[in-house]
């Protein structure tokens, strides 16, 4: 039977299961990838599995999110992640080599093999035929230990590229144009695997653009061929050795097809607040602008920062912007420093800001109150950019430049320039020198825990009756930017549960954390649908789980969020009616007869609502294998129950 | 008779008063500098006084500390600046273009002429032949209305510099050996004047290391003679047509002389927590650092970025020491980006940060808990870093860039290589056309104030009886980064005084706020020496004013701070005896009877301990002027009362 690229990738590493969309597939993970800000948490869930080193090919340690360091917290986080590292055998990358993805990417990335990141644009790697995904953090530092991973089945969902991009129409374009199509929900459970002629243009960089979001689509994974595209990006990082070429076989077929005519596309962008908005710029174009950003693993290429620079030679930004630049990696400041660019972006009156996600991660660069701010980042939820109420657009790199220059939103098509010239260096500088390699032989190495690092709070089993209050009611598309935030505020205290949990569901209502303290018992949080799309933090689980919630209903869920929720023992139900959903009122009082007798595969669950007198048959999606999980009260119970990792 | 240089500046700007130490002198301001963090509520002040225009020759707002924007403060409080200086006729310096102090001097500084400066290291302009003096932020809106500053005739201090400078040793250890001679208050109401055939090898970036941190010994400011160095500086600031020769006359003499042998210096350094601990090197060696860092106002020369990259050029940083790179203007990026020495740097490891103040104004990269940081910068006050209880040194570039290569304190005799060569380029790229200029023809602009933005509030007068409890009773030395802490979380309510005020002594005593809002009424704060070094920020005065203090007492205070207590209505008294100090205990209730009478020059106030029974008497240093000021609660007071702008 021919393959398509999904297929074989997930075929090369398939532990158990079948490739039928649906079934609970396990898969071999050859490398991990942690960020700081989930980080500290799988070292410490990992230091609580007692194992003495990593079990996969690479695991890589990246400090790219809490990089302000207003206090002594983001330091010492990032010497117990270098400490962890030297114990446990990971990769460790210092704050200022850069973001991520690209770094994992430039350094690591091999076509063919499986990557599982405690970050949810993990699905960038998909740029190189890997089969990258983004994981709750838990579910990593299992994967680090050596266990498969298990998801369902995805569909595979491919995307042919015909035509040819017109001048200033670039990658982020491409994906904006998919989101248009797929909204922000419209490929959970989906890989999406994108063939076609059209690849050619698209270096593996760009290529990188348009993976990174699939994750804003809801998509597992982003799927791109090992093509000459990877070859020269491997070449250009003199790891041409580790290439494997490799796609779809001649007359693979998939799930659903799409195609994009890239020579009909147009300049894009997404409007406040969701980065399924998409409208020609055309249609925005004129608005003032605050700010233009350009950076974030959603634009990490070379020459998104060169065509910019190349934009504004010899012009000056308007006055009344910020252009901050936030270059991705070391080793792209290292080259636009050499090469003369940075220097222009300077003469402009660009502001460069340190290595790293920055203000994606709305660790600083905040817009002023009420202003825009365009930016080439994945995602604009509401206040992820630090800002109460901003006003976030997504575009290309040209469109925030043209915007840069007028001081208005602009459609740089509408500007009186060339389409600026560029052409990828043969060869970068090797950044694998400035990563700390795991010791050879393991030494022993005493874990760094600053005062601010607290151990991972005990949950308890599922009770006999679960039985609480209605304690929030949420709407569609809660993100979990809302359910537990970000920012310079609360990222340092990612690695302290009882502090964090202060700022549980603030964004959505802020008494929420005092209703719980006062109620301090079990209590159900209900969403609508897509609950808990975007970042994979596991702390928007164990956050409202240290609270007490015990159980989410909602329309649909994400699916890293729906599986933080079983690590973490919070029971996710699904209302088999959509409109159920307007039948339990915030506060209501519901219980759970015995869910551990209830829970059964493909059996529903009755919730009564004691305020009403009614009862809901909900539905569930568990695997017998979750249901297990959820009934010892999460993943790490459930491990030091049965001595899951006994063999491995 | 022969003048020296500090003498002939002061003349060719008396407005008032003669050159005798201590008499009253009032001076022509022909330039301001302001700073964001100071310079909201200058703006501020200046709306309040209803001028339509500033009357000085230049005016700069600089926006160099808030630049953290960890949500809407601080961008909010740009875009107010910006449209003050529209309204007002300032230049405007947008984030990204470097810190006030090097980037005001390039772009603005002319040999004789005055700077006033609502920021401690002003200053550093002495360099090239300027009075330039720190002051209160209310100061500089009058200033800017065009008043004359007052201030005592300062005594001057000659310092002859003779020898040359031994390799790895540099400006930064000329002005570490004045520290460890003359202590943090002992040059309180002096100028420093720098003289002699040692200046020939001092740049006057070099120089401005040395006159910036005049500030740390207490100075009212630093003097340098404009000669060959200040021209080929100007030179390359393409400015020559400014350069005017200034120097001291043959035969002048000072009121005090002191002579430093440079080649007998060798590699200095201060040690916690106070920049005055000064040994040498080899004394700490061997110690292990968390961090190293470059750059601030104190050591902003293209040197001190050229050499560091040269000394690790083809090296790597030590994998546990953070290398951070703060560019002090944009100039100096681009030229180290053209140059190939910020390529250098980061291929070392180095972690590049945004141009402007950073750390150590402690906007980030604070240190790890109980890690030693080296830094460059010109403080080291406790907690400045943003770190409690933290460990900074302070050093010359040589120091820190040494032992970012070895991990540990080092003396950078003590590696094994040769000091690098370093040729100042003989033109730098222009960066005023980065600068917003004054509107030639004033315009109708709206100031833009966002929600953080407050009017300064009202304060009452003088009471017939000021009667009040000693609520805090603090020790020697205490700087307004402990009466008010800057950092990541304070600086950003730089423009809202009800909720800075929180914050007011925390470093010192954190339920002070607390006690003030429980007494809610008139209340005293006792010190020891020196009370009040540091920062200028006036917020060290308003705070507590807005919180009911009406009086400190205190052994000797430091010049800026005790005319920001002036300038807000609060009296500043001195014991008469120091040993009177031990009298007053914390929470003693004081009664000062009819204050307004008894506030006479040269007179003492008498101070009722009423849990004692004692009295004390107490002495003050105010002049007639200044009575004036305290009697009518603080100088916006005055000047509504009295029309003093009339005329102007």
């Amino acid at each position: 039977m021919a393959m398509n690229l999904a297929q074989k990738l997930i075929q090369s590493h398939l532990v158990s299961g079948s490739l039928e969309a649906g079934s609970t597939i396990a898969l071999k993970i050859d490398q991990t990838l942690t960020q700081d800000a989930t980080g500290t948490m799988v070292m410490l869930e990992f230091e609580a599995l007692g194992l003495p080193r990593v079990k996969t090919e690479i695991s890589a340690q990246y400090v790219d999110h809490n990089l302000l360091q207003t206090d002594f917290k983001n330091a010492d986080d990032h010497l117990f992640l270098q400490s962890a590292c030297r114990k446990y055998g990971l990769w460790y990358s210092r704050p200022g080599n850069g973001v991520s993805h690209p770094v994992h990417m430039s350094c690591f990335g091999i076509p063919g093999k499986t990557l599982l990141g405690s970050d949810s644009h993990t699905c960038a790697a998909g740029s190189m035929g890997m089969l990258a995904i983004g994981a709750g953090g838990l579910q990593v530092a299992m994967a680090m230990a050596g266990l498969p991973f298990a998801i369902k089945m995805p569909k595979i969902l491919g995307v042919k590229l015909v035509g040819e991009l017109p001048p200033w129409v670039s990658a982020k374009d491409i994906i904006l144009e998919m989101l248009r199509r797929y909204t922000v929900k419209g490929c959970v459970n989906t890989i999406v695997e994108y063939h076609g002629p059209g690849l050619k243009q698209l270096t593996a960089m760009d290529r990188h653009v348009i993976a990174n979001m699939g994750q804003e689509m809801g998509a597992t994974a982003s799927v791109f061929p090992a093509d000459e595209a990877v070859q020269a990006f491997l070449k250009q990082q003199q790891r041409e050795v580790d290439f494997v070429p490799l796609q779809a076989d001649e007359g693979a077929t998939y799930d659903e097809e799409d195609t994009i005519d890239l020579s009909k596309l147009q300049p894009l962008i997404a409007c406040p607040s969701s980065p399924d908005k998409v409208v020609p710029v055309r249609e925005v174009a004129g608005r003032p602008i605050y700010q233009s950003y350009i950076g974030s693993s959603a634009n990490p290429g070379l020459r998104d920062f060169v065509i910019p620079a190349r934009m504004v030679a010899g012009r000056r930004v308007d006055n009344s912007v910020s252009f901050d630049i936030n270059p991705t990696s070391r080793q792209l400041l290292e080259e636009i420093s050499r090469s003369g660019d940075l220097a222009t972006l300077l003469e402009a009156g660009a502001r460069l800001h340190q290595t790293g996600c920055g203000g994606c991660i709305g660790m600083g660069q905040a817009p002023a109150s009420g202003r825009i701010s365009l930016r080439t980042v994945p995602r604009n939820f509401p206040g992820r950019s630090g800002t109460e109420e901003d006003q976030v657009y997504l575009c290309s790199p040209e469109v925030a430049t043209a915007s840069a220059l007028t001081g208005k939103i602009t459609d740089p098509r509408d500007l009186d320039m060339d389409y600026p010239e560029f052409t990828e260096p043969e060869q970068l500088s090797d950044m694998r020198p400035l990563l700390q390699p795991p010791q050879e032989i393991p030494v022993e190495v005493e874990l760094v825990k600053g005062p601010n690092i607290k151990p991972l709070p005990d949950f308890e089993k599922l009770p006999e009756v679960l039985k609480g209050p209605l304690l929030l009611k949420a709407g569609d598309n809660v993100s979990t930017d809302e359910i537990l935030p970000a920012g310079a505020e609360i990222l340092p205290l990612r690695s302290n549960i009882p502090a964090i949990s202060r700022y549980a569901f603030c964004r959505v209502d802020e008494n929420f954390y005092q209703r719980a303290m006062d109620l301090n018992g079990d209590c159900f949080v209900v969403g609508g649908d897509n609950y808990g799309q975007g970042s994979s933090r596991e702390h928007a689980a164990i956050a409202p789980r240290y609270l007490g919630v015990r159980c989410v209903i909602a329309k649909s869920m994400a699916r890293i969020h729906r599986r933080n929720l079983i690590n973490f023992g919070i029971l996710p139900l699904l209302f088999d009616d959509p409109a159920d959903y307007d039948k339990l009122a915030q506060d209501a009082e519901l219980e759970i007869d015995a869910p551990m007798k209830q829970l059964k595969p493909g059996q529903p669950v009755n919730i009564k609502n004691n305020t009403s007198g009614e009862t809901i048959a909900l539905r569930h999606d568990l695997s017998p294998e979750e249901i297990e999980t959820i009934k010892a009260g999460g993943l790490i119970n459930e491990v030091r129950e049965k001595h899951l990792l006994t063999g491995v």
